[in-house]
């Protein structure tokens, strides 16, 4: 962190997004079913997370908003943590105004209709009960309509069929400017390499294969020459 | 563990359960929906990992069945991964014979009835999908009418309501020995200390608020006092 400094001193060409507000979601939400259940997504947060510290080191003030994950807050960054995506969505308003928004974060598309104050009883003999589900608010899409919608958002899709073309409507229909997706029927999910593809208004960019670190340095040093 | 191992050299007696096979379970399961959701159950694993490592530092050769926590393993104990109850299960035939089973995870009770093999696609303007549940094996009864059921069975059922009534009634419908009872409304989930009731033939026993440590040395000295 001492040497960061001296160097940031020495080099504030090393720190392109000094004076920017970056705020980044990560890992998944928890959405309940009752006292003691819940659904959720398999994220790290580890992607999100190295995001938030890349964006960090070019000197951008960083808000993460976080589900619950194992990762280590980044240093340097102030972490919001939060369990479901309505308190994700709100903890992302409360953030706002931001030159930059990273939605990392695997939200959870549904929660359940009713949430049961009490555990839900396994009865004998009775049948297994069907969740209603409902749908949960649409974080990218809201920030990316919001009255203080940040400079640049960014939105991410995992998906595990048709990666790029899901991903080019999903850009469309969520009026974000870029979406970061990647192919997560493999070992991705937990694990610590990503091959993803950056959409743009221009096009796509197939990256290779690479440590989330380097996603992460790479695609903030994208965003660096974006704001530039 | 050098300690340990001269203390049971010097003292046998401190080593009651030597000889014997204890198989633990700990931890949640998770219910796979789809390739990137799942459900959940709140279970640090904290509980069961400390029974595993009481049960161990009374001599007894542990199996510890365990879903996914942060939880290190405990050291000298057999650690089985699993993330399903039916893997839970398998996992836990596959360890018998044992005199002794503490079945201390957080089991779901269900299950979605047919695992998606692709994500589900959240469809513009589409209603939310309802979750069809159909019902996971029971390992606490399976074990405990099992052909090569331990001698000793132990249960837990965690409560938010009328904590003790419903134990007594899930030790009868079970066919277990004992239940380790807790009411679960507060901070027990994840938090390091416990309330419990000990179920057995004889009645109810009310503990202390114990630290989750000294819940697992109380109830490992229970279980080699019943087999001594």
């Amino acid at each position: 962190e001492i040497l960061a400094a001296i160097t940031a001193l020495l080099a504030p060409a090393a720190r392109p997004l000094a004076g920017r507000h970056a705020l980044v979601t990560s890992g998944p939400t928890h959405e309940p079913i009752d006292p003691v259940r819940y659904i959720a997504n398999r994220s790290s947060g580890k992607q999100g997370h190295a995001i938030a510290a890349a964006l960090a080191a070019l000197g951008a003030r960083v808000t993460l908003v976080s589900g619950p994950v194992a990762q280590p807050d980044p240093p340097g960054v102030t972490v919001v943590r939060i369990e479901t995506a309505r308190e994700m969505l709100a903890a992302c308003e409360g953030a706002l105004p931001a030159d930059i928004a990273v939605m990392a974060a695997a939200v959870a598309d549904w929660r359940v209709a009713r949430e049961a104050g009490q555990k839900l009883k396994k009865e004998p003999g009775a049948e297994a009960p069907s969740l209603m589900m409902t749908l949960n608010p649409d974080i990218l899409a809201t920030l990316s309509h919001h009255a203080q919608r940040p400079g640049l958002v960014v939105g991410f899709a995992a998906e595990t069929e048709k990666v790029v073309e899901h991903a080019i409507a999903k850009r469309r229909r969520k009026g974000c400017d870029w979406i970061v997706a990647n192919d997560v029927s493999g070992t991705v999910m937990g694990g610590d390499a990503n091959t993803v593809h950056l959409i743009t208004a221009a096009g796509v960019e197939d990256w290779p294969e690479l440590p989330k670190g380097a996603v992460a340095e790479r695609l903030a040093a994208r965003i660096a020459a974006a704001l530039a």
